[in-house]
């Protein structure tokens, strides 16, 4: 059968853009740099949000609502930020038919807003742990835009939290990233990010440590997945988030701000797809098995099936149309990475037996009709577990253990190099930045994240990234 | 014990502004005409927004998302519209640190992009019915803004779908009307709408038929919950929504659109609202029940107490701060109206009973701490009738049933008035337009929606409205 799409070792970027036309992800909006987040593709945002959501409020934050509109005046409110942005910002000039007397920028973030409603809303300590989270859109202006990866607008989660010491601050920031962020990565997208800490030359402006979780594409670049940073007390300065302490005095908070974002979608699909297509891991996926009839005769067998399953909590689609030949059906559900396919002909259904094909690690199995539902539970399980294993294989087949710079600047052609920070250093991550190759983070030998980039033998993961 | 409030029959604009402010609902953003939602206003939403997502969902139709931003050029494909939206308009002329070539609108909803994607999508019968549903901010200037019922961005849900034929897409409109807008309305935010058809006067732009979902609040006036529309073939024209046929003739599609938004907070509150705080009906309720101690010997046991409703299945929240007033933690629970409170101090555990007090209702009772868990589960059930019925109560003493236009003018004072469409009729209803009197839909005499503005025997409910 012929290939519907570029293959990875042809042409990965092109590839990319083929899987999301072809599987129904997204398409280029009418103005530059935007999204149009098709059914499928944004059911598989739903469902990495509704796992994300759960996480975030498991650990304690509430979600709120802060306006998209913010008057300028607000991003001169933290100097270093506004420098970071000004090019990227979209700015309202006009509302209500006339020339507006102050203009209003579209959020890049809400961080400046939220910072002023912290401060109205701390007061005492009383106040405080204050969590909050956000799920809406944000504009930074993209000339160089990649569908989920990088658009003028995109789907975003945006926490910021204030905390009466130091301590709490850090140990919340690294909360987020180990229960939420590395949690939902690992064990719903199968994708074994590497979590660790920035250096000061890769830190977020105005943070005093920034927590990363960096997933390994196919073509061997870094995708950032998500980041966790304390703000220690320069955000409190600047939006003067104070509190009463239990003793009377007045201190400045300390905060945390975390971000993640539908580029996941992107990760996704650059992590787990292949040659045919998408690949979702069952534990995510918005369709987990379709049940397709191959003639008509077999329609009223696959919707009981259908039902069958989907009372025993899978999440199925019943795929009817048995005038559209079975071929082509069978291509898009492989495109759209449906981790199960079961497929039922007339004669299958008088052996009471139907074939189970599995997307993930490929082949097909007859399975008695009366042993299908058990068969699929376990089958959701394995696969899972197969595409967490697949992806950290080809993961660390990617990464080269190396000595010197020039070692590391050479593996990070292929993929990402490991290679101890006392020998890289500030100067050698410099002398990396020439080629484009940063370093995604720092992790302690045993890949537990360190609390300092000072701490001795420290490793670093370098490597190009999206 | 002081109220915290202005009182309903006092100023009601104000009480409402109160509550909001003292449930801690929402604030006024930075920028004219927008809204913060803060934590608790936001769980409110969120529950109302799972619940909606469900019967949409329910009724075949799948999200998308769709670009903030639109071209200029997009806003004049429709002329009706443009006309209607114009002085509404946010408008962004630079990005990128210049000017653009042609200025960007911030959505005032996304139907103009989603009818040129639904007209590329849309080919063949096969692909009808398309169903998408959007949840997403859209932004219209507001020069007199009020939180939750008209604020110049606001969230909210915006169905469009196209079908074969007249009778599907009609038959969708309403099944919208009624499986998703009343439903939820009647059933989880116990708010008695009367559903029916709008006058060609009331009709919204470019439809052939509106369906209203209209809620009549405390002081008589009525507010606009929901709308579905039939589009007829307008839409499929200005967009060239066609398809081919079975039989392979070029078709232009038949179309509707639906909207609800975050404005069914602002009806919630007016609906169910005292003079001590806001009144939330179980079933939509984040928080159903707050497990109060009274003194801080009983921490160990609210804790247990929160743990067996949690584990029953309640949304419960344990309020253990026996550090503050008993009083004023019960009067913030009564202002956010938490449906039950269940309240400990040492001597009613020692006597293994607890009090509840229920917020919607009013009243308390000791009940044995063997027994809470049935007894909760029983109360949530008949306090969500009994608000059902109180509104409806409250409702149907403010409709007149009245036979002169006059006496609907003068009705609409204090209420609805219900009266014969015959009698009223399109002269009349011009008439009522001079004391900002509407119509707020027509019924058939059994209550059911008409298929027609011309049918005899139409009743027309007339009131003031928000």
């Amino acid at each position: 059968m012929a290939s519907v799409l570029t293959s990875q070792s042809d042409d990965f970027p092109r590839w990319y853009q083929d899987v999301i036309a072809k599987a129904e992800l997204a398409d280029n909006g009418p103005v530059r740099g935007t999204m149009v987040i098709r059914p499928y593709g944004y059911a598989i945002w739903e469902r990495i949000q509704a796992e994300m959501d759960a996480r975030i409020k498991a650990c304690g934050a509430q979600n709120a609502y802060f306006p998209l509109f913010i008057p300028e005046s607000y991003m001169r409110r933290e100097a270093e930020h506004v420098e970071g942005f000004s090019p990227e910002l979209a700015v309202v000039t006009h509302a209500g038919g006339k020339q507006l007397e102050e203009p209003i920028i579209v959020r890049p973030t809400s961080e400046t807003v939220i910072g002023e409603f912290m401060a109205k809303w701390v007061q005492s300590y009383r106040d405080l742990p204050l969590l909050l989270n956000q799920w809406a859109n944000v504009v930074r202006w993209e000339l160089r835009p990649r569908l989920f990866l990088r658009t003028s607008e995109f789907l975003w989660q945006e926490g910021h939290t204030a905390h009466a010491t130091h301590d709490e601050a850090r140990d919340y920031a690294l909360r987020i990233l180990h229960e939420a962020y590395e949690d939902l990565m690992v064990d719903v997208l199968a994708i074994p990010v590497v979590v660790g800490r920035k250096t000061k030359q890769e830190r977020f402006a105005g943070a005093i440590n920034t927590l990363t979780c960096e997933a390994m594409m196919l073509d061997g670049k870094a995708l950032q997945m998500g980041t966790s940073h304390e703000l220690g007390q320069n955000f409190a300065k600047a939006f003067d988030i104070e509190y009463s302490s239990r003793d009377g005095a007045r201190e400045l908070a300390w905060t945390t701000s975390w971000g993640s974002s539908a580029r996941m979608v992107g990760g996704l699909i650059m992590v787990h797809g292949d040659d045919a297509g998408l690949r979702v891991p069952p534990a995510l996926a918005p369709t987990q098995v379709v049940v397709m009839a191959i003639k008509p005769e077999v329609v009223d067998a696959v919707h009981k099936i259908g039902t069958e399953l989907r009372d025993a909590g899978v999440r199925v689609v019943v795929d009817d149309r048995a005038d559209i030949p079975f071929g082509r059906r069978a291509v898009d559900w492989e495109l759209k990475g449906v981790p199960l396919r079961v497929e039922l002909g007339p004669r299958d259904l008088d052996g009471g037996v139907a074939t189970l094909a599995l997307r993930l690690s490929g082949g097909k199995q007859p399975v008695a009709l009366a042993e299908l539902s058990g068969e699929i539970a376990r089958r959701l399980v394995d696969e899972q577990q197969a595409m967490l294993d697949f992806a950290r294989e080809a993961r660390d087949a990617r990464i080269a253990e190396v000595s010197t710079v020039d070692d590391a600047a050479a593996a990070a052609a292929e993929g990402w190099a490991k290679i101890a920070w006392s020998t890289l250093g500030e100067e050698g991550e410099a002398k990396l930045a020439q080629s484009a190759v940063t370093v995604r983070c720092l992790q302690r030998a045993d890949g537990s994240v360190p609390d300092s980039d000072t701490e001795p033998d420290l490793v670093a993961y370098v490597g190009r990234s999206y």
